[in-house]
């Protein structure tokens, strides 16, 4: 188990959950305590908190408050309340599995519940603690298995931001990383800035800073001619929505690293954890992308850098074929091509 | 001729420079009128004034502004103090090939002058003006010559800016498209934003709007994406140092669109006028790139994206190599492969 002191991410705390407003990084820590789950909710759509796995847990917890305030008699009206404000959640965000995926878990727990209603709260709440938990140790585990797969003195990029405030937890790509230079190896983080949102800038720098691990910013510009010039080694990124077949709905931006670290010679990785995977869907293709508001791209805090009313696209996601992903690392090990049997594999479908 | 009311980006004023202050745009159209070289040598080294032939312009300006003001009563101490004027502008920034041009162009016009230090200052001036009516000329002529590689009903993308205030002519790049669109084509046009200076959002963008032609404006990490959908049909950006054998130095960024062109099978066009090739440098391994403030990568226009003192890197320019160039456009035609013999073929060079 690793001990070191993290950001408190996202906390349950009986009544209430308590969370760091991450518009508000770097410049000022700032927590939130959400008694009401609209304003969980609204947490998620306005990315005070962000990143899949972190998203999974703040709905499981936004389902969880929402439930424990619902004034029903009977367990019939007790369910139907629980489905408008499941459907709530739902609606916050498009693309990142993991809030589906944890939504359905607590589902289930209501599903099987018994007639008293005191009780099925108090397994919902138990469900989206657990939830948090086996995430959290999900990112350590595919961080250990990540770390195995970077090289002593190589330079890696990561985009956007997959650390603890990503996840809840350890991380997934930043974990990785983080792991790596915990086993002493010496890697030369190099972060992207991540526009629009500039969650690689604000977040994975901050983070670092944190963690006391040296990285280079830059615009996202600028990976391509770094590796050019053979200053990048590889290439790690983390994951909002994985398909049967590898293929991996990402922050926008994530593709055009693929192709770059495919032209390149340089391995291109993927870390998340099962939960972002969707075997519902055999191809990216399926996956809904995020369109976002035209302010992001813009202007950035109240400067505009263009002008008003430009005509704008802002998908905040990007889908990379599974062809140009050299593994998928999960907590329950890594995936290679043939990516079907192995995804399949690791979420335990039988096949045939 | 193209009757189009353009900014006027830099005049010449008989004992002075005017020139629209860029870093402004595009908040506010402010003029500076400059009367000491000085400040002209300061507005380019700020990127008041920007882009590759437009530097070379106004290098011209203030080399010719310079040498006006020199108090000398012989030939000889008016060519050392020109020297002296030279070299300071020339130290502004050092990747653009059309600053050195212009004023290898004013110091040609200065060994060859008479004893008569009068008469030499008001032939350099005549050079000034010169070399921007050519070098506007040529714009118009490039972006004839591009338009008819432009196919109707395309969406093109580009990067940077590259229309009148980037060359205080028509355009490179902007200026193919703007002619395409003249010509009754139907182009959709998009532009990246251009971090970290925002060229693309703050200078690009206000072009198209005056010009009234309809743009869609992206962050630079969107470009893959859009070309994976089948969104983009063909690149086209300008240059700053054209080397022998074609390869190109161009804003930061380049590069992966190249890459990514390259990928997709869209073909990847160069703009700029024959002022931009270096024909002393066999390839863009010996293009000095130059490296600017960190500052500009970890905020902007006084808003902080990231945690103080992070490292960054900053390279203003990167260096696409030939083979990824469909073709490079000039004044003088088109070329193609094999670059080296088309680009000694237009610029004149008597080959073996």
């Amino acid at each position: 188990m690793v001990t070191e002191e993290t950001v408190k991410v996202i906390e349950w705390l009986g009544d209430r959950v308590r969370l760091i407003d991450q518009t508000r990084l770097p410049q000022a820590e700032v927590y939130l305590d959400l008694t009401d789950y609209h304003d969980v909710a609204a947490a998620i759509k306005e990315l005070k908190i962000r990143g899949a796995p972190a998203i999974g847990v703040a709905g499981a917890y936004a389902l969880a408050l929402g439930a424990l305030h619902v004034k029903a008699a009977t367990r019939k009206e007790f369910l139907k309340e629980f489905e408008k404000i499941k459907q709530a959640i739902a609606s916050t965000r498009p693309t990142a599995r993991n809030l589906f995926w944890s939504l359905e878990r607590l589902a289930q727990v209501a599903q099987t519940s018994s007639e008293d209603v005191a009780r099925t709260k108090e397994a919902l709440v138990n469900e989206a603690l657990r939830i948090h938990a086996e995430e959290a140790e999900a990112t350590l585990k595919l961080s250990e298995f990540g770390a195995a797969l970077l090289k002593d003195s190589s330079a890696i990029l990561t985009h956007c931001n997959t650390g603890a405030l990503a996840t809840a937890g350890y991380g997934t790509a930043l974990g990785v990383i983080k792991w790596a230079i915990k086993q002493g190896k010496h890697i030369r983080v190099l972060a992207t800035e991540t526009r629009p949102l500039l969650q690689g800038a604000r977040l994975t720098c901050w983070e670092l800073k944190k963690a006391d691990i040296p990285a280079t910013l830059i615009t996202d510009s600028m990976a391509g001619y770094l590796m050019s010039l053979g200053k990048i080694d590889g290439v790690i990124v983390g994951a909002d929505r994985i398909a049967a077949n590898g293929d991996t709905a990402n922050k926008i931006g994530t593709y055009t690293l693929a192709v770059l670290a495919k032209a390149h010679n340089i391995p291109f990785y993927i870390a998340a954890p099962t939960s972002t995977i969707d075997l519902s869907l055999a191809s990216g293709k399926g996956i809904p992308i995020e369109e976002r508001r035209p302010e992001e791209v813009t202007g950035f805090q109240g400067v505009t850098t263009a002008p008003a009313d430009m005509a704008v696209a802002n998908p905040a996601f990007d889908v990379t074929p599974h062809h140009l992903i050299t593994a998928i690392i999960t907590e329950k090990g890594v995936v290679g091509e043939p990516y079907g049997e192995g995804i399949k594999e690791i979420c335990h479908v039988q096949a045939g």
